[in-house]
């Protein structure tokens, strides 16, 4: 089982650590310390041994911050972690902050002492965010010190070990282009503009070399970096305990593979060139060290981010493969909810061991893409669940269940979000679900011309919801990579604005939901890759569309079918019909059965 | 008659005033001249006296910039005016260039002479564009030239008259609050921030003191100035031939009224005053002359925008009487076209002199509130289409007609588009019509939580014609003083950014179109009010909604019954009998018995 059940947090750490590191700040001379949730490689899914946060705090979200001062400390997280921070961490230890734009900074100038020296980890901040923090320091009369080791590895007795999982290759039957041709054509576009690219990002790495690793749970990331040249050659740095080599012959010889403990001496390499990095992912430290070299920085997006979104047809093809697959598990795993699990006797953390092992039965399955989000009754309607031993509650008749997993496949990654009725639902229930479907379809449907973005489209989802005054507070979809993270951007739908047009060979999540605080969540999620929608009867301009990948039932008992229109029902109907064409083949006994009728037209 | 159909401009003026201007450049030893079409206090309709952008050119559209050098000219329009400037600009004297951010600075770069002397009038550019001029001027070797008075004034002989027309007292049975109310509110509002605020925007002078004017044609406006202090007192700078007795009484004894020429004077005693200025609406020679004064700036949007755009109780009321009032008009012209429009002899100018004519009828009417739009057949398609008497085209039987008019009552500005078959539509026409239909009916229905900006809805409008391979390339809706602008910011629903949300009393078209190049356009055009959305069932959020303001008949003769949703033929039926109710008493006879037809359930 890749998903486990323990709190890996809790108010014992920061009890246990803060002295500690307050400790090794009086000794090193410093009179406060922030700690940021990101690492190195500003990692969604940081690996333990970099989880320095959750080492200060306990606390275990996927953003958030902490800032550290002799006689006083405080913890920003967001909205979505105002209860989690308050079981994680100690209250009487650290203040409980917002975490936004300026909440650090306010803190900062609040509490800096007048002369005093504030330290920080070059290699764990952009440079924005630090001459934001610098700012607030200066202002309070302090300064920021540069710290040419972090304290909290030196004092860090029990350190989990740092990830060296041997790199794979990732072969072309799933990338569709080979490394040089990628390498050749990335270069070709910025020959003008620079001399070479520093690639920080693991997922840039994983896409441009076509390998994969095994450092980040969840996201087969080989923690790495890379330079990458416009003649198309490159170099790239990793731990040698991770090299094997076939790994070397894969690369080729245009690719120089060297220890990670070459990077600065390769940087310094860089003298008197043009070299772009990208400043939303490259920390302070390579600003520094580029600096220093005497490269001259030019700041531009990392330039993989955009064709490692558009997917080409070998990696469209895989991820329909990936989806087929993992459509018949959690068919699987929804027939098993539709029988056992309404017994009002299953459990949260029982689902996710039945899916997980649906899944595995493939054999195909090399990890999950994310912790499963198991939430039944109120636990549905927490955004982030995370079920956990403690939390851990049964599916009780009379309400709804909620589960959003996804899994990676050689040829693809996923992630589906499905919400099926325990017992009998309500009246309330059921109108909520079927405006959540008439979002979820709208944003199916729509066709859109070339050149439109994310924000554009995000009212689709939400209209019958607002019909209803009634909204939710999270983007609707997300981009997924292949084989890769199952966040990926740069494209985007939500309220907030995003200008990266969609374009074809895009995948991206449509995940509208609604939450009733304390009593149930409601979210259904679909990936979709990006189209040309040609063909159109009478059409003049260059329209796109989306394929929709996701195969598995949308739960029709908590469907009103008065409230849907010919078409909604239509797109439903042809929806179940697909499923239980490509699923039907896969399952056999009272599953097959269950899909039929779970697949029936409306 | 307020609207005229002859073509003012023409390619006779650039021959005739390029030379002149040339010597005149040449004589004041100057090597280039920029001409944009802005005056003074950028307007949109700018008054013929400061219509240089025509008076050198011959081009008479609303936005546009020239260049003039010895030996070479150019004139940038953007893609709206593509045909217009070929028939109003001689190209043999003017080179066609795009009217685009970085066009007019590259054809300086290219073109301005090394060495070179580029003058400009500081009244007419925006602080930030004129930076973005001197970058370009620079760039090619040249420099720029501050010049005290505009060259073209100066050798400009047959120059319209000054606008010097009354201004008068708009009432509180209008406006709703006194003059004294706002600025002491807007003074409180900016007191922390600045001692003052620099007033350039004569819609801001009018809105800020209840006055109009009648400077401009098509908007009530006054030209000239005001300083707004934080304690509520204020400057008014007018030409003393527009004052009379009852103004200065009107304004009471918290607000001087100042001759025009005073305002440098005024200026400088500011010196060592924080004094707040909009970029975006001023002109570089606020920023000089304050900057010349020693008063500090402090860069900010012009505090009257907001709370002009959200209207009280007493100016949506007052909207709602001049819709009335405005929908009787337009339901009898809509009348006249049903019955003697359809015999195919009809023309544009008739059409547009019989609505004119039914809306003096009424006896309030002010002004038109922009010259109509009336296009027969292929001239529909034309978006900023003006009739003149040489493109005047018959109302052919087979095609459709298109008007887009509006009106000035003292109670408020109109502006609504219909689009009526004459004689028999064909499959296509009416396919289009019922998709544009079916966007304007998404985006009159929907709901939206607070903090919605236009952006996000802008989709809505779109969906149906989308689905179709369809698109329009203008925005949706734009905002509507109140006897005042029929274009005003700072709102807006289009496909571009804009980040004002859309706030209870703001007043916003809606108007989807489609057009076909050399056969026809559609376009339904209403306005409706942001309204709070409250007492909806279950709703669990503050949201907000439109009521919709113009009540005239739409085309049933164009609608696919069968394309519409229930929802959309109970919106129709429901806004039918709005109309029926509201204008059927101020109708009579044939035109009364028309009307019950033309709102009939669908």
């Amino acid at each position: 089982m890749f998903q486990t059940y323990d709190d890996p947090g809790g108010p014992i750490l920061g009890r246990k650590h803060l002295p500690r590191l307050r400790k090794a700040l009086k000794e090193a001379g410093l009179d406060g310390f922030i700690v940021p949730h990101e690492d190195e490689w500003q990692n969604e899914y940081v690996p333990a041994a970099y989880d320095r946060l959750a080492w200060t705090t306990g606390f275990t979200g996927s953003a958030g911050a902490a800032v550290v001062f002799a006689d006083d400390a405080a913890i920003f997280v967001d909205g979505r972690y105002t209860l989690q921070v308050r079981a994680q961490v100690d209250g009487s230890l650290f203040q409980y902050r917002e975490f936004d734009a300026g909440s650090i900074t306010a803190y900062l100038r609040e509490r800096a002492p007048k002369g005093g020296k504030i330290g920080y980890d070059p290699k764990l901040h952009s440079p924005d965010s630090l001459d934001r923090l610098r700012s607030a320091v200066e202002a309070a009369g302090a300064q920021l010190a540069l710290l040419a080791q972090n304290p909290i590895d030196a004092i860090w007795a029990d350190r989990p070990a740092i990830p060296t999982a041997k790199v794979t290759l990732h072969k072309e039957e799933f990338t569709g282009e080979s490394s040089t041709s990628k390498r050749h054509r990335l270069g070709g576009a910025f020959k003008g503009q620079a001399a070479a690219v520093m690639l920080t990002s693991p997922a840039s790495i994983a896409w441009l070399f076509n390998i994969r690793g095994g450092d980040v749970a969840r996201t087969p990331l080989p923690l790495g970096e890379a330079v990458l040249r416009a003649d198309g050659t490159a170099d790239v740095f990793l731990a040698p305990e991770k090299v094997s080599p076939e790994l070397r012959e894969w690369l080729g010889n245009e690719v120089s593979l060297r220890p990670s403990e070459e990077l600065p001496s390769a940087i310094a390499e860089l003298r008197g060139k043009r070299v772009r990095v990208d400043p939303s992912t490259a920390s302070a430290w390579y600003f520094d060290q580029l600096n220093a070299a005497g490269a001259e920085i030019v700041r531009g997006e990392d330039p993989v981010v955009l064709p490692r979104a558009c997917k080409n047809a070998a990696e469209i093809e895989g991820s329909r493969q990936a989806h087929r697959r993992d459509g018949a598990a959690v068919s699987r795993f929804l027939h098993w909810v539709a029988s056992e699990g309404q017994t009002g006797k299953a459990q949260e953390i029982e689902a996710c061991q039945k899916l997980e092992a649906f899944r595995q039965a493939s054999g195909m399955l090399k990890d999950l893409s994310f912790d499963s989000i198991s939430g039944a009754g109120p636990n549905g309607a927490i955004v982030h669940y995370r079920v956990t031993n403690k939390t851990n509650r049964k599916l009780a008749r009379g309400s709804l269940f909620l589960i959003d997993s996804g899994a990676q496949y050689l040829d693809g990654t996923t992630d589906i979000t499905r919400t099926v009725a325990i017992g009998r639902p309500s009246k309330e229930m059921k109108d909520r679900f079927t405006r959540v479907l008439k979002g979820h379809i709208a944003l199916s449907r729509v066709r859109f011309p070339k050149g439109t973005s994310g924000h554009q489209l995000d009212a689709l989802a939400r209209m019958a919801l607002w019909e209803g005054g009634l909204d939710y507070d999270h983007g609707t979809g997300h981009g997924v990579g292949s084989y890769l993270g199952v966040h990926e951007g740069p494209h985007r739908i939500a309220k907030f604005v995003n200008t990266q047009p969609l374009e074809p060979g895009m995948i991206v999540s449509n995940e509208p939901g609604y939450y009733k605080t304390g009593a149930y969540g409601i979210r259904i999620e679909n990936l979709q890759v990006v189209t040309p929608a040609s063909g159109i009867d009478g059409g003049e301009r260059p329209m796109l569309g989306f394929e929709t990948l996701t195969l598995a039932p949308i739960a029709r008992e908590l469907i009103i079918r008065q409230m849907l229109t010919k078409d909604e029902r239509d797109w439903l109907d042809a929806y179940h019909a697909r499923v239980r064409d490509a699923i039907g083949p896969q399952l056999d006994g009272d599953a097959k059965a269950w899909l039929e009728l779970a697949t029936a037209p409306l």
